[in-house]
C-alpha cells in the first residue's frame, strides 16, 4: 500500500497539536509528512520541516507559498492539514479546497455560518474531502455506539444526555494566564467561550452517535468568574429533528473533572453510556435487562469498531489513536473507500449555527431557536 | 435515656415506606411505637399495629381517631410520622400540627404551594416541629460536604450540577403497570411527573448542601414517552439568592441507571461530588491539586458527620440508616438539641413552589420564574 | 409476630460492637432487649441496661449472674449474643449453651482448636443454634453468590481468590497505640495477628460462596513492621475438598485500603466478583460473554438475596443491614425455619483449624498442611 | 533531528506484534523503517517488507540474510527489533549483538537461564543495547511510581502485590483452539504456561517499581482445566533483597477479568496502586491521609512521567504508546542519553530465572528457592 503524500499547515515546534497530528498521520503508516508551513515565523517553520524530514523545497515559509508551490507540482500532496490559529481556519481552508487540495481542519472549522456555507459551497464544488477534526467520534466505543443506534438495538432514541466538563479555567487567580483569557476574550475567541471550545465535541457526538441533527435548542450561559466577558459554563437544551430530548453541560469552571466528557444515550428497548476517560469501554443495559459492560476488542462487535482498534481486547487505546482513526478514514477515503463516518465541511458548519444558536438564546434568556444552519434547512 | 413514643399515620402490611420508617425510628433506640393508623383498612391496620406491638387501646381505625386518641393523652406521642398517600399530607399534618403534635411528614408535604404556605403558618404558631423527609440530606458525608461549604473550604459557590435520574420507568410496554402510570396522570399525581417525584431531591440537596436558597429558575419537561401526559425527564436551571448557577436533569427513563442521584459542588477554592449508590465517599479536589477521596468515618471529620456514622471508616451504611439519621435529629430535637439541618416545613413548601415554577416555565418554553414561595420572598 | 426476648453480653456504653448488634437485632423488630450483662463493671453494666430499657432484675453485673438468673425463668431469653473480648468467647458460649440457651457467638468462636470442637459437641448435645457472626455472609448480594454457585450457573468452581485487607496499621509510629497494638502481641492475641482478625472472614466467604470447605493450606505469614511479633501481612494458597485452588491475601499494612474486602469465584462456565465497600453489586461473566452488573433488588435475584433485601433496587443496604440479616436469620430459626445459611459452630471452628493450619504452616516456610479440625475430617 | 535506521525481524502481515511495534517506532518520528526479514516465508516477507517502504535490497528473506545484509553497509541500521517466535529470540539476539547491532528483543528473552546469562554476556562485550520489551513499565505514571519510591516518598517498600490475571482462557471448549493450546504445552511453551507469559511482566513490574530485585520466591501451580500440563494460575510469593514482601497472582482463568494487570505498592509511609486498564492515574494514599488521584500530565510530575506524555491531563493514552515510550528511550539511547529506565538483558534474564525457580518451587510444594539467575547473585 502506497504511502499518502500529507502537507501540514501550522503545528510547529512547541505546539501541542503539531505531534498529535503527525502522530495520528504517521501512527499506522499511511501518510509521510512531504510538505509543511508549519510556523507564523517563515524561517523557524521551514527549519523544523526539513527537521521532521521534508524536503527543502517543500518546506514552504507560508500557506500562500506552500499553495502556490504544491498545486503546480505532480507529486502535490494528497492532503493538507490545518492546524493553525482557529481565525484563520477559513481562509485557508477555502484556498486550498478551491485549487483542488483535499483538507483536514481543526476545529472550529470557522468563526461565523456564512463562514462555514462558503466552505460547504466550496467543499462540494470541488469534490474534494473537507474534513474536520471531530476526533472524539473516531473511538472504535464511539462508532460501535452509533452502530448500534443505527442497527435499531435500542430503539428511536428518546433522550441524550452529554456533558463537556472540566475544571482546569476554574482558578480565578489565574485568569491573567495567556493560555487561559483569550478563550473568555470575545475579540480573540469570537462570540462564545466554552461552548464554542468544548462543548461543540458534546453537539458534534450527539449527533454522531444518534445519527440525527439538531433542529432547535435553549441556552443557558453563564461567566462564573464574573471578569469574564464569555461565558465559562453553558446548559443547552436541545430537540433532534427525529424529536429526541438533548441535554448538553459545558463547563470550564468544573474543579475536580479532569476531561470530562462523556454522553448517555437513552432509547426505548436500552441505554447506553460513554466516557471519554475510559473510552474503551460502552455500558450498555438492555431494557429491563442488566447492565453490560462491553470492551473494544470484544468478539461481535462491528466492522467499524474492530476496523479503528490495535491491540487486543483491554489494551487500552487513548486519546491520541482516536486521532489517528480519522487520518485512516481519511486515508481510506483517499484510496477510494467510502467515509460515511467521517466529520465533513457540514459538521463544521453546523456547529457553527449551533453555538451562534446558543449566544442568541442565551441572549434572550433560553428562548427556544433554530440550531440548523440556512442552507441545510430542508 | 428514654425511649420517645412514636406513632405512625400509613405505613401498613406490605407497604415499602412502612419499614423503612420503623427501622429509622427503632434501629438506634430512640423510638418505641407507640401509636399507629397504620392502613386505610382500619380493621387491618389495628391488627398490624398490634401485631407490631402497639397496645390496643392505640392501634386506631383512621388518622381521626388517632388524633382524639391521643390528644387526650398524658402520655401522647412524642413525634408523628405521616406516611400516607401524597394527597393527605397536608390535612393530616395540619390537623396534627394544630392538636400540638411534632410531625415527620413525607414527601411532598403538600400538592400546592398554598397548603405548603398554611402549613408553615400552622407550624410556626403551633411551636412545633414539622420536618420533612429529606432523607438524602442526613447521609454523613452529605452532612459533611454542608460544612465545608459553610466553613469556605471551597470558596463562594458558583455552580451547583445534580441529577436524580434511573430508567425504571423506562419500559413503555409496562406503561399500564399500575405502580408507574399514577406517575404520569394529573389525576393522580398532581402538576408534575418526574420533577415532582425525584427531582426535589436534588433541588433540596443543592439547597441543603449550597446553604442557600432558588430564587429563580428555567425548565424543559419533555415526555418522552408520548402516552404520558405528565414529563418522564425534566430539565431545570436555576440560580441561587447568592448568585450560584444551577443546573438539575431528573429523569425516569435513563435505562441503565438504578438509583443516579448525585451532586457536584463547584466553588471558588474546590469542586466536590457524592453519589447516593455509593454515599459513604466523597470526591474533593482543591483548586489546583488533586482529587481526594474522603472516606464516611475518617479523622477530622466534621461533628455533624462523625455523629450520623455507626461503624468505622469503610464500613458502608446505605439509605435505611440515612432515614435513620433524620430520626436521630428528631430525637435529638425532642430532647432540646438544635436541630439546624434537618428539613423543615418551609423546605417542603419550597419544594412545591419550585414544582409549579417549573411547571410554569416549561409551558413556557422555559421562561424564566421565580421559584420562591410568595411567603418566602424577602 | 411476637417479639423475641434477646440477652446481650459485653457491648456495653462506648464498645463499638454493642450499637452494631443493637441496631441488627432491634432494626426489624424482631428482638426486644430484655436481659443483659453488657460491661466489665458490674455497676455501668447494669445502669447502661436500664438506660436500654431492659428491666432492673435483668440488668446483670456480670454473665454468671446472667445465666443463674435466666436459666430459672419461665420468660427466659431466646438468644444471647456474646460480644465480650475474644479470650472470653469459649467460657461463656459453652456456659450458655449448656444452659441450653441459643447463642450467637463473635468471632474468633474460641482461641483454639479443642476449645472448637468442643463448642460443637456442647451445642450438637444441647440441640440449640450456637452462631458466629461472619455477618458479611448475610449481605443480600452475597446470599445470591451462593444461590448461583449452587444452582451450577458457573459450572465447577475452579478457582477462588479473596482478599481481606486495609492499611489502618500500616503507620509504625502508631505501633503503641493500645487499639493497635494488642493485635500483635501474642499474649493477647493469640497465635494469629491480621490472618485471625480478618482472612478468617475470607476464608468463611470462600467457603460460603462455593458450599465447600477447605482441605490443605499453604502460608506466608510476614510481620512487615519489625517490631510485631505477629503477622500483619499474610498470603494463604489452599484447596478444597472438590478441587478447588484458593488463593487468600489478608493485610494490615496496605495503606490506602480502606475495609478492602473482596471475593473472586471462577468456575467452569462463568465467574463473579464482589467488594464489600459496593456489598450491593456482584459483577458476573459468563464464558466468553460480556460482564453484567447485578443489583441488589433487581427482578429475577434468589429468595435468599431478595429476603434479605429492605428497600428497592439501588438504594445502598450497607453494613449493619448485614448484621441485621444475621438477626433475621436467626428469628427466622428460632420461628422453627431451616437456617441453611447461617454461619454455625463448625464454621467458628474450621476458622480456628484454619488459623492454626496457616500458622504452622507459615513456621514451616509455606509447607502444605490440613486445616480440617480432626473432629470434622471425612 | 535525523531520523534513525531501524530493522525489524518477525511482525509480518497479520501479525499482531507487528503493527505494534511499527506504531511504536514510527509515532514519534524516532525511526524509520529500513530494513526487515518480517516473515519466515521469504517471498511474503520480502514483499510485505517492500510495502511497508523498505527498499527491495533491504527486504530480507530471513534474519541470516539480513544479517549478512546489513552487517556490510555503511548505513547499518541503528536498531534492529526481534519479534519471531520465543524460541528463537536466543540466536538472532545473540547474533546481531554479536555483530555489533542494537537489539530490541521481545520477551521473554530467551527460553532458558543459560541463554539468558549468554545474552548478558555478549551484550556487555558487544558494549551495544539489548532491550526488552517489558513495556508496561514505560507507562508515564509507572515511570512515577519508580520515581516516587526511589525519591523516598512512600518511605522502605514493605509489601507489594501485583497480579496479571485474565479470563481469556477460561473456556475448556476452547481448548483446542490452536492460539490457546501451545501455551500449555511444554513442547512449544518450555516449563511455564501463565507465569512465564503474564506473570513475569509482573515481576518485572514489581522490581521496576521497586527499585530492588527479586531474592526468593515460593509458587503455587495449578492446572485449572485438567488437561493442560502446564500451568494457568500461578500465585508467587516472593522476597526481595530489601526485605520487600512479595504477592504476585496470575491467572488465566480468571472469567471476567479482561486484561486485568495491577500492581500496589505499600511502603513505611504510604501507599500506591496502578492498573493497566486505567493507565492515566495512580492512587497514592499517605499514611494517615486520604487517598489522592494522581492524573498523567499533572502540573509537578517527575520528568520521566512528563517526557513520555503526548497529550494534557487526562486525555488517555493507551498502551500503543507504552511501546511507542520504549522505542523513544531508544532513540534516546542511541542519541546519546542514559537509559537508566529501559528494560535490558539483564530484566530478560531475571526473569527466565524466576521463571525456573518457580516451576522448582511448585514442584516442590511451595519451597521457597533462590530466584536470581547465577551470574547476577552478589
Amino acid at each position: 500500500m502506497k504511502r499518502l503524500k500529507w502537507g501540514m499547515i501550522g503545528g510547529g515546534e512547541g505546539s501541542q497539536i503539531g505531534p498529535a497530528h503527525r502522530l495520528g498521520a504517521q501512527a499506522d503508516g499511511n501518510f509521510v509528512l512531504a510538505a509543511g508551513a508549519l510556523d507564523a515565523d517563515a524561517q523557524k517553520g521551514r527549519a523544523y520541516a526539513m527537521e521532521l524530514g521534508v524536503a527543502g523545497d517543500r518546506a514552504y515559509g507560508n500557506w500562500q507559498e506552500m499553495l502556490e508551490g504544491e498545486r503546480n507540482r505532480e507529486d502535490r500532496v494528497d492532503l493538507v492539514t490545518v492546524a493553525t490559529p482557529n481565525s484563520t481556519h477559513f481562509e485557508i481552508t477555502k484556498a486550498f479546497l478551491e485549487a483542488g487540495f483535499n483538507v483536514l481542519c481543526e476545529k472550529p472549522m470557522t468563526m461565523s455560518v456564512e463562514e462555514g456555507e462558503e466552505i460547504v459551497r466550496v467543499a462540494r464544488a470541488s469534490g474534494k474531502i473537507c474534513a474536520v477534526n471531530y476526533c472524539y467520534s473516531a473511538y472504535p466505543m464511539v462508532r460501535e455506539m452509533r452502530q448500534m443506534v443505527a442497527s435499531g438495538q435500542i430503539g428511536r432514541v428518546r433522550l441524550i444526555v452529554t456533558n463537556f466538563s472540566h475544571g482546569h479555567h476554574g482558578d480565578a487567580t489565574d485568569a491573567d494566564n495567556p493560555r487561559v483569557r483569550w478563550r473568555y476574550d470575545p475579540a480573540m475567541a469570537g462570540v462564545s467561550g466554552q461552548f464554542a471550545d468544548c462543548g461543540i465535541h458534546a453537539l458534534h457526538m450527539a449527533s454522531f452517535v444518534a445519527g440525527d441533527q439538531v433542529r432547535s435548542l435553549s441556552a443557558d450561559f453563564a461567566s462564573t468568574i464574573p471578569s469574564r466577558e464569555l461565558e465559562d459554563d453553558a446548559m443547552v437544551n436541545f430537540r433532534m429533528e427525529g424529536g429526541t430530548v438533548g441535554r448538553l453541560w459545558s463547563s470550564s469552571v468544573a474543579i475536580g473533572r479532569q476531561h470530562g466528557f462523556d454522553i448517555q444515550v437513552f432509547g426505548e428497548t436500552g441505554g447506553m453510556r460513554w466516557a471519554s476517560e475510559q473510552p474503551n469501554q460502552v455500558y450498555y443495559t438492555p431494557v429491563g435487562g442488566r447492565t453490560q459492560i462491553m470492551e473494544k476488542g470484544e468478539p461481535g462487535l462491528s466492522n467499524e469498531a474492530a476496523r479503528l482498534s490495535r491491540v487486543a481486547i483491554a489494551h487500552p487505546e487513548g486519546f491520541p489513536l482516536a486521532v489517528a482513526n480519522i487520518y485512516v478514514d481519511l486515508a481510506a477515503a483517499l484510496r477510494g473507500a467510502t467515509r460515511d463516518a467521517l466529520p465533513m465541511a457540514e459538521d463544521g458548519l453546523r456547529s457553527m449555527a449551533a453555538v451562534y444558536a446558543a449566544v442568541d438564546s442565551a441572549a434572550q434568556e433560553g428562548a427556544w431557536v433554530d440550531a440548523r444552519p440556512p442552507m441545510l434547512r430542508a
